[in-house]
């Protein structure tokens, strides 16, 4: 297998859905749609859809039914994203190499681009519920992203930069805030075959979101501006809790290698886990 | 009929679904559940969650129906309350005589609760999908919370501080800001029994919500402070555009009185309609 080229191929499907998908974002504003789309567009990894269509695949589900789900998923991250770069939250100009949404947009767009990919994100979601799995499917994205999930943890983000700087707290945020939705992005897929592997995809889905978070926070103090594409340093420099901060650089390298061991464990009876071995791969090797 | 004790009847209906739906909102961190929480109780007319179960009675749908989805609007209207009165956008410190969420819990907390409030929504609407009607109109919903309808709305209205200082962009604004949520109140009833009414609720919907804007703006410059809650004058102060600035307040009432007779228009052939009409004189006669 060709890691490389299956997850450009991945990545490919799922370009092109986004884009079909958002000519047909139905806004009363051109402005507000040009603030959705740019950030929208402005690249990434697009790692939650790749790793949505690859545990499709292993579970013979169509692309079909998996693609909506897909492009919500990417759309709930990315108003995230916008949200956490605002002045009043993050404060960064940066991500991806581009100038972050409200440098370009202003604050008062970008938090209503961000209010409007949420809403997108829903709108999609109801458009494609046919069946019960589908269904399933909507309501567990809908549980991890809000304040049992995502948001959950960026609020206890928030708090913790100036208390509660414990394991447990530090476990808890990255759990829920970068957790929750690569998580979903593994049991999306499951759920909308009747939960087919649904415990084993959920044991490698908690601990690949650990293990993307753990590498996070490694690259903040290890990688470049030019590799990384936003601000380094910015989690020891606001005294934010980190693997880094509270177990030191060879204290979080230790628990990366911990949870791609038991990410990979969970999944080692799956016929076809090549590619989410890979991915595991690509996560902790990865320079941005 | 007496209007007052019908109104305060739905009301107290709505608050009982509205708390017991609280205690249940899940949240990995407590903090912002009371953001949450905070705005969601801080009083207010309910005249949404009011209208859809008015509707509902008329059009003789189980209040257990309607229930869910008048919880989950709330949230979308509390959700777009405290984004709008951040520093970035309207920059307001009371609302409904309280301080403003941000006031109270900081930016970074406001602009979570938001997220997870709008989120909340359709993790009620996904929960309370069991047909097609509640799937209709748990799309309607969605369609009429973002780009297109209310976020579409509020994105035009900070683009017209500046510029755009048409006719045509004044009713598109209202039409979207505060419509369509009004608009949506009188129709999910509707879509919960197979469209039955819905074209008639349409144009009773669409009128009441010009109704309802066009009062604001009158308020904003007749009203005080103690009465209003809010900062009066603002709208003029910020060089908004409203029916006041554009057409005096003389040209404002009349198109008060003109969106009155046609909402009322709109349900005379409703056997049921005496507190639907009663809505309208409470709008138009509101100090508040």
């Amino acid at each position: 297998m060709n890691f490389n080229k299956r997850y450009s191929d991945y990545k490919e499907i799922f370009e092109n859905e986004l884009k079909s998908r958002i000519e047909t974002i139905n806004s009363s504003n051109q402005t507000l749609k040009d603030a959705m789309v740019y950030s929208l567009t402005v690249g990434g990894k697009r790692i939650r859809p790749v790793i949505m269509l690859a545990v499709a695949e292993v579970l013979c589900v169509d692309f079909n039914k998996v693609l909506p789900f897909a492009v919500a998923l990417e759309c709930i991250h990315t108003y995230s994203l916008i949200h956490d770069d605002l002045p009043a939250m993050d404060n960064d100009d940066l991500r991806r190499g581009k100038p972050t949404n409200h440098k370009v947009f202003g604050e008062a767009m970008a938090i209503l681009a961000g209010d409007a990919l949420l809403n997108y994100a829903y709108e999609i979601v109801l458009r494609s519920i046919t069946d019960n799995n589908s269904l399933s499917a909507g309501r567990l994205l809908a549980l991890y992203a809000g304040a049992f999930g995502m948001v959950g943890g960026q609020a206890l983000d928030i708090l913790s930069e100036n208390e509660l700087k414990s394991e447990a707290t530090l476990y808890k945020i990255h759990e829920n805030k970068t957790g929750r939705l690569l998580l979903a992005s593994t049991l999306i897929p499951s759920c909308l075959c009747g939960n087919e592997g649904f415990d084993k995809l959920s044991q490698y889905g908690k601990n690949l979101g650990l293990l993307f978070q753990v590498t996070d926070d490694i690259l903040d103090v290890t990688s470049s501006v030019d590799k990384l594409g936003k601000t380094i340093n910015k989690d020891a420099n606001e005294n934010k809790l980190t693997f880094v901060t509270l177990y030191g650089l060879d204290g979080a390298k230790k628990y990366a290698k911990e949870y791609y061991e038991k990410a990979k464990l969970a999944i080692c009876d799956f016929e076809e886990n090549e590619f989410l071995i890979g991915l595991l791969d690509f996560i902790i090797g990865r320079d941005h």
